[in-house]
């Protein structure tokens, strides 16, 4: 029986997966036994479709089309943003279409609203293409692992600033530099904003948090922190430490809540994360039973990213089939995102001091004024000046600031030139 | 609305899952929705299951009575091996009720048997934990990539032999004493064959090799060789290369059809499959459009393939409440696993020869004659005899396997030491 498709959207993944479903059709339903139908899709251009040689009528320029065709019983949202994404979602769901996305900034903007829609149409909502690209995640967070209590998921989620991290690590240029590169390369947009500010990877990082812990998390819940202030000189100082410098994306249960963050951060070079170059994600689950589970894959790109994609429409098709009722796969509890303070953090600090007796012991008496103590200290003279290189045990994150806030208003410290959290060591 | 629950086996994972649906059904309540009530428990000595305080009448000794009781909703099979756990299993489906199992050597050998059971009992027959322990692999293969086509499917999938050889490889100890270190460590059996001789790790290649090209692969057809024959000295002679040895499961397409494996194979040690350690697992799928993905976990442990078989038995649930006719995930095409001999290896050839002028010619002409281009070849002279160590180009599998032979016939070759494929190089 023939599952009539609906997409929103022709970019780079839109037009791959209008081209997939028209060129593999015969092949999906010889592996699935569906027969898949692209009926509909909503292109503001129509011209960038002429290479797929879609019968007349099925273009269109309008997103409602989708909603209101009786012959589309499926709809994929490929437009991204919030409109006018959010109304053609909320619309297909509610009229009983389900509907696939890669839409993170949808997703993470307004997961409830689309999970009660979901509900109340009784059809599924998938987003699998949101987070990782083509890498499995989302439907192992709710399905495989819906009988672990995560403790914590962890991992490298976009792929421009990796891009870029990994370009100054290798060759020392600067931050300026590494992303003229990846633009050039392909691997960040002209307007780079979303992707090095960590705007993207909160977004990634909200949808995580709210599928481990069922407790919703939204974007602006999430503790961000971008690369741009990210130099050479904290490239050389991580790899002096043994260390290189990732981006990372972290959500955990702690005593006080849900904390989600995304920040640059120190990761020894021999865990596993350290070694995930390029545009490559990597995502870690952490739960008492399963001890660590590791993900890695492309995290963007048309091809991957479709392939998700499609492993939702199958899966949405099979289900519309069967004619059954939906029952909700995402719930949210009772509870919200405790704030960022209160999570336990380790802190490396570099800082340019006055090359005298008892500095050390000053800036020591600063981390143990706040609760830190200190793990280790490397200090290179030039002159005048010192540059000490810090490194802290786990303290509250509340109280690495109290340290850093007493460092700045001392006499004997010229400049705190430097704070990046270290992660993935005890 | 509750699902009743009936379990088979009660050993290391069924008495987890017994505890675990008892002790946090609460919980799977408040993060699914799901009342999952355990109704009956097969156990061969109701004594073990004292400590888990289950009211009069749960525990019976008779597996048909899992398909007999009607409160029993839903059947999760533990008990292992081929009956009568696939006598149980084929019962239940034929019934109506859906089966999860986490029996690898039942799903591997009665494959097909099991999925037109369940076909025709409409319900859905799950088996996450067969591969991989906790690690989500059957799901994202099945489900998330059904619109890949899939390459290749590589992995470590049985942790007591990668605990042997990471064993061997970090003390220099022989098979035999790793072995011992293995069992007394809780990592190997007191019975090994099933998993030194590879027949584990090939009931997975075979479930990974059918689900991810649709075409049925029984144990049988996958070429197996275990880890009984590595010496310490072939450990070496990996390290002076800059790889290690690990057991690996192949599953592939070929030209001339689908080819799964499973041997030792002398793998880079800057490929992400030589990091892995211990019993850890790790599983690589390669596409196409998804380049390649990487999974990795604890392959074993009770509580680990618990929290597998929990996904498997909440999903299981969800669809019994959707009340649907559940259409089938795994359908398996025309067309038969290929014969080993076509697939193209690298190998890794040690020979003791007689330490003498033009011995090196003879050799690389045997190789020649035999169409395998040599990459590599090490020498070093030990009195009248030489060792030497080869590295071949990839070649057709009959084709190394004749120069090998020719070897063995040559005067002045005393002995062909041991023959390793290398893997994860081009």
């Amino acid at each position: 029986m023939a599952v009539g498709i609906g997409i929103a959207g022709a970019g780079t993944v839109g037009g791959t997966v209008v081209r997939r479903l028209v060129d593999e059709r015969a092949l999906v339903t010889t592996r699935t036994g569906l027969d898949l139908v692209v009926r509909r899709v909503v292109i503001r251009d129509p011209a960038r479709l002429r290479s797929f040689s879609l019968p007349d009528g099925v273009v269109t320029t309008d997103v409602m089309d989708l909603v209101e065709d009786d012959s589309v019983d499926l709809i994929v949202e490929l437009i991204g943003g919030l409109e006018p994404a959010g109304t053609l979602v909320l619309a297909a769901l509610r009229a009983g279409k389900p509907v696939v996305t890669a839409n993170k900034e949808l997703v993470a903007t307004r997961g409830p609203e689309l999970v009660q829609a979901a509900d109340e149409g009784g059809v599924s909502l998938r987003f699998e293409a949101a987070v990782g690209g083509g890498i499995p995640i989302i439907r192992p967070l709710t399905e495989t692992l819906a009988g672990e209590k995560i403790d914590r998921v962890m991992g490298i989620v976009n792929g421009t600033t990796n891009f870029i991290l990994t370009a100054m690590a290798d060759t020392g240029s600067s931050f300026a530099d590494a992303l003229v590169e990846a633009q050039r390369r392909g691997f960040a947009e002209a307007d780079p904003t979303a992707d090095v500010s960590g705007a993207d990877a909160a977004a990634k990082a909200a949808i995580l948090a709210s599928l481990a812990f069922g407790v919703w998390v939204g974007p602006t819940q999430v503790h961000r922190e971008g690369i741009e202030a990210i130099t050479a000189t904290d490239l050389a100082a991580a790899n002096r430490l043994g260390c290189t410098i990732k981006l990372l994306a972290v959500a955990e249960q702690t005593p006080h809540g849900v904390v989600a963050r995304v920040h640059p951060a120190m990761v020894p070079k021999d865990h596993p994360l350290a070694s995930i170059r390029g545009a490559t994600n990597a995502i870690f689950i952490e739960g008492p039973s399963v001890g660590e589970l590791l993900f890695a894959g492309p995290g963007a790109g048309g091809e991957a990213t479709t392939t998700a994609v499609l492993g939702d429409v199958i899966d949405a098709a099979r289900e519309l089939l069967a004619g059954a009722q939906v029952a909700p796969r995402i719930r949210f509890g009772p509870g919200s995102a405790a704030p960022f303070d209160m999570v336990a953090t380790r802190w490396c600090v570099r800082l340019e001091v006055e090359d005298s007796p008892g500095v050390l012991a000053q800036v020591a008496a600063a981390f143990g004024a706040a609760g830190v103590s200190i793990e280790s200290v490397r200090q290179d003279g030039r002159g005048e000046r010192a540059t000490l290189l810090l490194v802290t045990h786990v303290a509250a994150e509340s109280a690495q600031q109290d340290a850093v806030a007493a460092l700045r208003s001392m006499p004997v410290v010229a400049e705190v030139s430097s704070t990046i959290r270290v992660v993935g060591e005890s």
